[in-house]
């Protein structure tokens, strides 16, 4: 059945290898019958300033993330590409969580303080990439974008089944290595939402 | 003896408790003979997007931030304020730290792929605001935020001692209970930064 699934990347360079992760994974999404809302953050100049109008959750969507926000309600699945940054995503990323996950539409509170999740989509994917070897980065931070992703951000909206893959290191690897990660990332995308 | 302290303040709301906590953090550091670098990021419209120009270490620094550079590295101390979003910091302060803690100045590598913390701090205080209750928090996400700031950032950049202080939760709070926040905050600070 087709699916609209939202393709969320977040590098200045847009020769980056994020973004041949993010053009593979629309691109399988698309070859699978699959409806995409591509966003290159960068590239649209996403305002990531959550502005003091957006406080008041039951305040008007402001016009700048209107279709941002319409899209991640229609969306039956999210794909979010972006670098470790600080064992966090780059600024313009955090932004569009701040503003385009907002409550009310992503999640709500009942009167007892519990959280339900609002968006429909059941299923996320998220590419990291780095430079820091898996080994030296678990020992100094642990791997703090995991639960970032799964259980703060996505879970807390509704979107039980999230898949993370890490590519790492970026900066030292060969075209073959790189070759073997975007098929990865297509295998991974095409499990995750088939045709 | 004097010292040279940078408070940073990110919240949308020029009102916020996260303001006032940031105020009597100022007001208690220039009490005790400090001079004070103060910025409300939001205030100064910092600009929070890395720039592809920034991802080469050695190149030159952005007008926009090298007053926010040169005063990272004149800093003996570090009071950041702001309120828990996404167990993360708000997008502009996420963008102030991909920015200004930049490779090069805040931190280096060896040839062997060590790092080297650059900033010559030894301290940091970090006041989060939040509105869940910490008990419900817990259970739900852990509390990634004190890692991010006390390993991920501050540490990683040479700066070994970070304070960390959560008041919570403020949305529900009495003047009474506000009022002894801010004096808990004084005293964090002034003990942090002794005359």
């Amino acid at each position: 059945m087709q699916k609209k699934i939202s393709v969320i990347v977040a590098h200045p360079n847009p020769k980056s290898f994020n973004h041949a992760i993010a053009g593979q994974a629309a691109a399988t999404l698309r070859q699978l019958g699959h409806a995409v809302f591509y966003h290159d953050l960068y590239r649209e100049k996403f305002d990531p300033l959550f502005g003091v109008g957006e406080l008041q959750s039951s305040g008007p969507i402001p016009r700048a993330i209107g279709l941002y926000c319409r899209e991640a309600l229609e969306s039956d699945g999210f794909v979010v590409v972006h670098p470790n940054w600080w064992a966090q995503p780059p600024a313009v990323l955090k932004g569009w969580v701040d503003r385009v996950l907002r409550q009310g539409l992503a999640y709500r509170f009942t009167d007892e303080g519990k959280v339900v999740g609002l968006l429909k989509a059941p299923t996320a994917v998220v590419f990291n990439t780095a430079n820091t070897p898996e080994e030296a980065e678990r020992e100094m931070f642990g791997d703090p974008l995991d639960g970032l992703w799964k259980k703060c951000i996505f879970e807390f909206c509704g979107v039980k089944n999230v898949h993370r893959e890490v590519y790492r290191p970026v900066i030292v690897s060969s075209a073959i290595q790189r070759a073997q990660w975007l098929a990865s990332a297509r295998e991974v995308v095409a499990a995750c939402f088939p045709a």
